[in-house]
């Protein structure tokens, strides 16, 4: 079977995300003052072969954990769908 | 009102990904070599004011095709959620 992950990668809530600030800051500028809040992550699509959706999902958050993600100031939520 | 909007920004199907690939190509070398097509691009969380569902939708439209996505080479989807 195969899967569609999309993966949603962010800096954690506790931490400054400079990015998003710059955003935030110059929104205003554009005529957009009634965004607030924004903060810039990664998103990441990959397709996995497995046998089950569990399995599937074990593979994706090994990839996140060892290569994707630095745990230590990012978060990620991920969705798996079956492609047929 | 208050919404909350997340926005996917990929890079367009029709363009190489380094980092994607840069990914793909490392992933056997931790042991999972079931993964393919890995895409990188950025997710962005942000808070909108606005009156209705469909002034809100309005104004994250102008907000990526303005300041956050680069059209020639990016492509954006985006949910929006009321917030409590």
């Amino acid at each position: 079977m195969k899967f569609r992950a999309a993966i949603d990668i962010m800096p954690l809530p506790a931490l400054l995300d400079p990015q998003g600030k710059a955003v935030s800051t110059n929104l205003p500028n554009i005529g957009l003052s009634d965004i607030s809040n924004v903060r810039i992550g990664k998103h990441v699509t990959l397709e996995v072969e497995a046998d089950s959706p569990e399995a599937a999902e074990s593979q994706v958050n090994e990839a996140c954990t060892k290569l994707l993600v630095n745990e230590i100031m990012e978060g990620f939520t991920f969705r798996l769908e079956e492609v047929k």
